[in-house]
């Protein structure tokens, strides 16, 4: 099967395609056949050598997919060969063909195409994990989202705003990836490029502050996050691109009683995957089939032109996802899989 | 009433006994005879002016209290005039009577004294409130208690051993201490003068490192308790005596998902005092009736020796409770009130 492989690390350069064997699906695992894939910020990290895959993962890059069944390990009773699926990988996403454990895989939403399908577990596991679970966004309470175009962050956006009916502030960097904040449900868009961004944050967040923050930037945004954060507030980093120290003010930790937490999900057992899974499959898949929430595809791109799509992540100018298609004849069309039982 | 009253900021010179009038109970309240009140650390920080009364509170010292109902706002189903009750309260408790709302009172164990219930309530709830609410110390899970022989310290490790079967580690500056943590329950006792103790810890643990920390110091006790954490480990600040900034690895917190949280209970409304109280009274207080759980007096002294008790706490030699009497007649007798509906 053809996959994309890192020869090295460093810019689009090191991108090339190369052939491997057919992955064999172990115990608990179906083998897929990749129709599209998504484009996530850490395959561009490990492209850059400054994330190392996870002992057990493969090097092939690639965190989400869709596709079909093609091959299922004995004992498996959904999802079966032939049925429509999107996934969530420790990696080896894109490629012709995946492995992927059972709990990890997920229906398609009805009236979403391959493109799309392979758009959403990266991003809404992460917003997930971080929003609800470590965040414990609570019904009507302020979330920030530090970065709200990227695609974690408008899945952010649209679980707060849509099922914790939450007030939500975004940061996003020009005029149009503000607007599309808005658009997307956020109550205000601030520029993080104007050096008082916390100002202009605490001047729309309530007067305690704000309850979630969820931010991949950490560094020096650290201590402005810290001190927006109302009493009981968390902070939950997802990365550390400006930096990875701060200095914490410990008492305000304790007088405040504030959460500084983070995560990371791609090294977590399929178990606590399949966990999320079936809330995301409870709660936010039937609001994307009746079009509550949203999914942006900014580009689906044939995996031959993989650098033109890391290109677009490496200028950060991309608003919404960026998807390789493994087969495009698929990749536009609606599935017909059956449901999970 | 006689009370303890602060006359200005600093050392034992500072404490008087003055008269005050009686408090009124208000709506949700009841007024107690006290018959003894505990003396705790943020007593002591309070007078050296450290740390102040939350707003709406006494500027009476004492955080716990026993004694009798001596009076009830109307519609109050328990407790009654005549009920005997330990109890936590904002501030106020080192005095004759304390008006009490009835969510924050707890009837007493069968079978300890008035000296012994008023020993209970600060450490009991502020160990529960971190160590299992906040800490989410887990069946299994191991525990590090910095400073194992303060009354918090004592209460947390019994609750880590007796209700989670936690592995429990704690530390203290003499043989004498860390000998009562082993003789409490703790798997191990570190030396915290030893300047390698982060070493020392790292010895006793588990290889993955700690679970959970419940520390009192904060400043330079900070990174290596982050980095002792495990995946998923929280630390738990319930004050920041030996400073109140650090700097923190982020990527740490990112890539081994770990959690720097921390509290202060006084100031948390009635509501949230009285959740507490319940899972207290169901699952500790019958290991107290039974033994299994046990509290640890260091002194009691009539109110007129508050000098000597402050100078016991100011000393750091004292292992357990210092407690104060205000009533000595009935100080060591068991109470006969009748238990919550």
């Amino acid at each position: 099967m053809k996959v994309i492989e890192y020869r090295g690390a460093g810019g689009i350069e090191v991108l090339g395609l190369a052939e491997r064997p057919l992955p064999l699906p172990g115990p608990g695992e179906v083998l897929v056949r990749v129709v599209a894939a998504g484009l996530n910020r850490p395959d561009v990290q490990q492209r850059r050598g400054l994330y190392p895959p996870p002992p057990s993962a493969s090097d092939i890059p690639g965190l989400d997919l869709s596709g079909i069944v093609e091959r299922a390990a004995p004992g498996i009773s959904w999802p079966c060969v032939g049925d429509a699926v999107c996934a969530i990988v420790t990696g080896a996403a894109h490629a012709e063909y995946c492995a992927v454990p059972v709990e990890q895989c997920l229906t398609i939403p009805r009236g979403l195409s391959f493109v799309e399908a392979a758009s959403l577990p990266e991003v809404f596991f992460t917003a997930w994990n971080n929003v609800i679970w470590l965040g414990r966004l609570n019904e009507g309470e302020t979330l920030l989202v530090q970065g709200g175009t990227s695609g974690v962050g408008l899945a952010a956006i649209q679980i707060a705003k849509r099922l914790r009916g939450a007030r939500v502030i975004a940061t996003a960097g020009t005029p149009e990836k503000r607007r599309i904040c808005l658009e997307t449900g956020a109550d205000a868009a601030i520029d993080y490029r104007n050096p008082n961004w916390p100002a202009l944050v605490r001047e729309v967040a309530p007067e305690a502050g704000v309850d979630v923050i969820l931010d991949a930037q950490a560094g020096d945004y650290t201590r402005p996050h810290m001190e927006l954060l109302a009493p009981d507030g968390r902070l939950v980093l997802i990365a550390s691109h400006r930096g990875t120290e701060a200095v914490v003010d410990l008492r305000a930790v304790v007088r405040r009683r504030l959460t500084l937490t983070g995560s990371t999900l791609r090294p977590r057992p399929p178990a606590y995957k399949g966990r999320l899974g079936r809330e995301l499959r409870e709660q936010v898949w039937p609001l994307l089939e009746s079009g509550q929430i949203n999914t942006r595809i900014c580009a689906a791109l044939p995996m031959e032109r993989a650098a033109e799509a890391h290109a677009l992540l490496d200028a950060n100018e991309q608003i919404g996802k960026v998807v390789l298609v493994m087969d495009p004849a698929l990749a536009d069309s609606e599935p017909s899989g059956r449901a999970a039982g």
